[in-house]
């Protein structure tokens, strides 16, 4: 067989089912494979920014790698953005970007490009396959990359000549690396340090929110009165009624620096020590008390769910504790929108067990809180920063998850940079329900600007201002097959997503703030 | 003043006019110093694939870079595929990519990203500012690095805090680079060879392919009976009545080869040694036959008119010959389209002085020769192989040239990569007119399946057709404030074409084929 059949058998034989695409001239011989070798579902992305984003909300939801397909450097870097939240996220994706056969490379031809230093931006890991024979232990070694914990972006460069030859086989899939345990003495001795009662926070990331790791979490707040907190941004988050309720550290410096005050002990759980998503004159890049002093319970790769148990139980807490249930009430508004009666609306209306992708920017900041009283659901979220996320994260969910209904949260300016993903979702008829929040402007900047103490002119105000022309949403929805509607209040809104959650397939709903 | 305030006056200083943006917070200072700068024209994309091609096709036309402002890594990520193909035209662009603070950068914060490392996939210049105080330097060194000839990326990495630190001064703007000229002897030589009487061909790109340069190409061809081409693809191109018609070297390779069959002496004028676009199994990568000697007259960073003037007077051709005038005559057509009738209607329609921003694919292969008896206009092409160019490389080129009509020739699947720059065009009232060719098929990828010998198969199905669902041109224009009109024959084509021809503004035709 050939390479590229070899390449597509490996997939397929380490358990991959799913392919997000959007292939070139260079891949042909791999998409010539897979008409023949069954077991990998083709979902095609217009843009590749699509197509990345689509494999981490697959990866976060599926818990495992879908595969990619890229053409040569430029599709890579169409990628880049999307790519970078996913590293972030630390979702597993497997990268598969064509290149020109190898002898033709001395040639520097019009796509001649540096991919590997391309890939290094994002990967975790970079080969570029060296022949057709090794093609499949090549892969096989690309998606044990990929699933090392805590999980990260492997980037296997196919040479054309490498996908054609002939003399190839595939590779036998290679053992999934396990998340190592936390040593037994980091645990005690953290269990010392939170028996002192100083103030003390736990802040988790990665599997720790999850339902076991929360409710361990909460287990050890139960017996040492430490808040909780995740960082301002989470790859996924088991959330809603009967679920362990934990905020955010907030994306505003000083709000940031409040929450944290006083903190005597900081326990970081698969997160970072707190620091500002962007430094400010004057204001502090580290987020914690100077008196505070930072524990590391478990990093990112590590068994966080069992470090937080192994914890739990050091401390004698009770197996079964309460769960914080003072959260607000969801509850239908009226009016136009404001942040907070938008998300108890929501939470109101959020069916049971629905995936929820957030990249609503400052429509967004106040959300998380106010959902907590919903029905259970999942919350995916842009992390790396890399605006444009939730249409395409969504749309990798729905390809995860086709039991469960999507709910996408994408504020207007951040969906422009992606916005082929709802053709995707029409493509395969995926069931989200698309909201946009059209304030027709980078909001997000003008408020960056107050911030450094500027005054707005003629450049900030062509730059940041998205009315001139409107965008209409409900018309590049349906040039891309998706219905839509547009609503101005909460009744409305209310209305068209109690019906657009009753019906199956893609809608979307633009809401005029 | 502050760094963000001297690298603004340092920019329009050195005759820079235009900025093509897309900023986030870390630029904020930059922002507001541009409120409180004049000479820059702000110019926002909504996605930086978008600002890139607007680069691109602004530095083709006006023939002197614009500035470009990006957010971070992932801004620059998303901006990598047209600034690739800004690379492959050597056309010069200034670079703005903000970052975090200096300081803050040993956080590892979500948005931290190693920035030089992309930056040199495209760039022939990157430099990270390490102070306020070097940054008018840094601009002013920037700007002669993209201006060298023949033109290339400078990117220079904008720090917060370099932007917001007082105490700094716009640098002095730096002695613009000249193209070096080429070595009488080499002219004394070439002029030797091609006076053999052997079959000969100039290879033309670059600057060669102005009206100067081919008026002396043709005094060449006339002197020695040289036969003329240009590469595949060309930066920008002078044509039309009563210019020099010349021809591409085919995109296939069989065509390409039997273009270059029985030539015998092959001399490079700023463009590369002929090879193929991709390589194919069993068939060569070089297309210039084996007895063939391949000669430089010039390389693209020389002075290509100089050269070939001086090889036409070595050669002793008259100053006047006459152009070859045998080209197919414009005229309108009927019917469904077809290429070679879409492209004498074209012809005939074409208004005086016109640009043709082409990325047309499989739809415009044949429309290189079919346009040579149009009225004269500038060709401006795809060069690097990432499509999805003319969108915003005709937006760019309309912003340099605000008296001439442009003319966008898009294909439909690569339109989807970059038709947020349809938002910038009504944004910005450009004289547009935009045709999608929408045959609703990545068409030449199904050539490509069959030029390797595959069967299209379920996988090959599902990746190359656009017609499930069906994108609708028209709806996703005026989504972004753009009047489209779609078309299914030759004569509504001309019909809605001479209309729009005669009224300003972005205008789009959805030319169903």
């Amino acid at each position: 067989m050939n390479g590229a059949e070899s390449l597509a058998r490996t997939l397929v034989a380490c358990g991959l089912d799913t392919c997000f695409a959007n292939p070139g001239t260079s891949e042909m011989h791999f998409v010539s494979a897979l008409d023949r070798v069954a077991g990998l579902r083709c979902v095609l992305g217009l843009a590749e920014t699509v197509v990345a984003g689509c494999a981490d909300g697959y990866a976060r939801m599926a818990g495992k790698p879908a595969a990619t397909l890229f053409h040569c450097g430029p599709g890579l870097g169409n990628a880049i953005a999307n790519l970078h939240n996913a590293k972030r996220a630390h979702a597993p994706i497997v990268n598969i970007v064509g290149d020109h056969a190898t002898y033709h490379q001395v040639y520097d031809t019009p796509l001649s490009f540096d991919i590997e230093g391309l890939a290094r931006t994002v990967s975790s890991w970079v080969r570029t396959s060296a022949s057709a024979r090794t093609l499949g232990a090549d892969a096989a070694a690309a998606v044990q990359a990929a699933c090392r914990p805590p999980g990260g972006t492997a980037t296997l460069i196919l040479p054309a000549d490498c996908a054609w030859d002939e003399g190839s086989e595939p590779g036998a899939p290679l053992a999934a690396p396990v998340a190592a345990a936390v040593a037994p003495e980091v645990v005690k001795e953290l269990a010392r340090t939170l028996r002192s009662g100083l103030p003390s926070m736990l802040l988790l990331s990665g599997a720790a929110l999850g339902e076991r790791g929360l409710r361990a979490a909460q287990r050890v707040a139960h017996a040492t009165g430490a808040k909780l907190r995740t960082p301002t941004q989470v790859p996924r988050m088991a959330r809603g009624r009967g679920r362990v309720p934990v905020d955010r550290i907030p994306y505003v410096v000083d709000a940031a620096l409040k929450v944290l005050e006083g903190t005597q002990h900081l326990v970081l759980v698969g997160a970072k020590a707190p620091v500002g998503f962007f430094a400010y004159p004057g204001k502090p890049s580290t987020l914690w008390p100077k008196d505070c002093t930072v524990h590391e319970l478990a990093s990112v790769e590590q068994d966080l769910v069992g470090a937080l148990e192994a914890l739990a139980d050091e401390l004698g807490a009770p197996r079964q504790v309460p769960v914080p249930d003072a959260v607000p009430q969801p509850e239908l508004h009226g009016g136009p929108f404001k942040p907070e009666a938008f998300g108890l609306t929501l939470a109101a209306l959020l069916p049971e067990n629905a995936i929820v992708a957030e990249d609503a920017v400052t429509s967004g900041r106040a959300l998380f809180p106010l959902t907590w009283g919903a029905a259970p659901h999942d919350w995916i979220q842009i992390t790396g920063g890399a605006i444009g996320h939730a249409f395409p994260a969504a749309t990798g969910a729905a390809v995860a998850c086709p039991d469960r209904k999507v709910v996408c949260l994408q504020a207007d300016g951040a969906g422009m940079y992606s916005l082929q993903a709802l053709w995707t979702q029409a493509r395969e008829k995926l069931d989200i329900v698309n909201v946009v929040f059209a304030n027709r402007r980078y909001a997000i900047l003008q408020g960056e600007l107050a911030a450094v103490g500027a005054q707005p002119g003629p450049a900030s105000r062509e730059l940041f201002d998205l009315s001139r022309p409107e965008i209409r949403w409900t018309k590049l929805a349906e040039g891309m097959g998706v219905e839509a509607v547009r609503v101005e209040t909460l009744e409305a809104f209310a209305d068209v997503f109690t019906s657009a959650r009753t019906r199956r397939g893609p809608f979307l709903i633009e809401f005029l703030i």
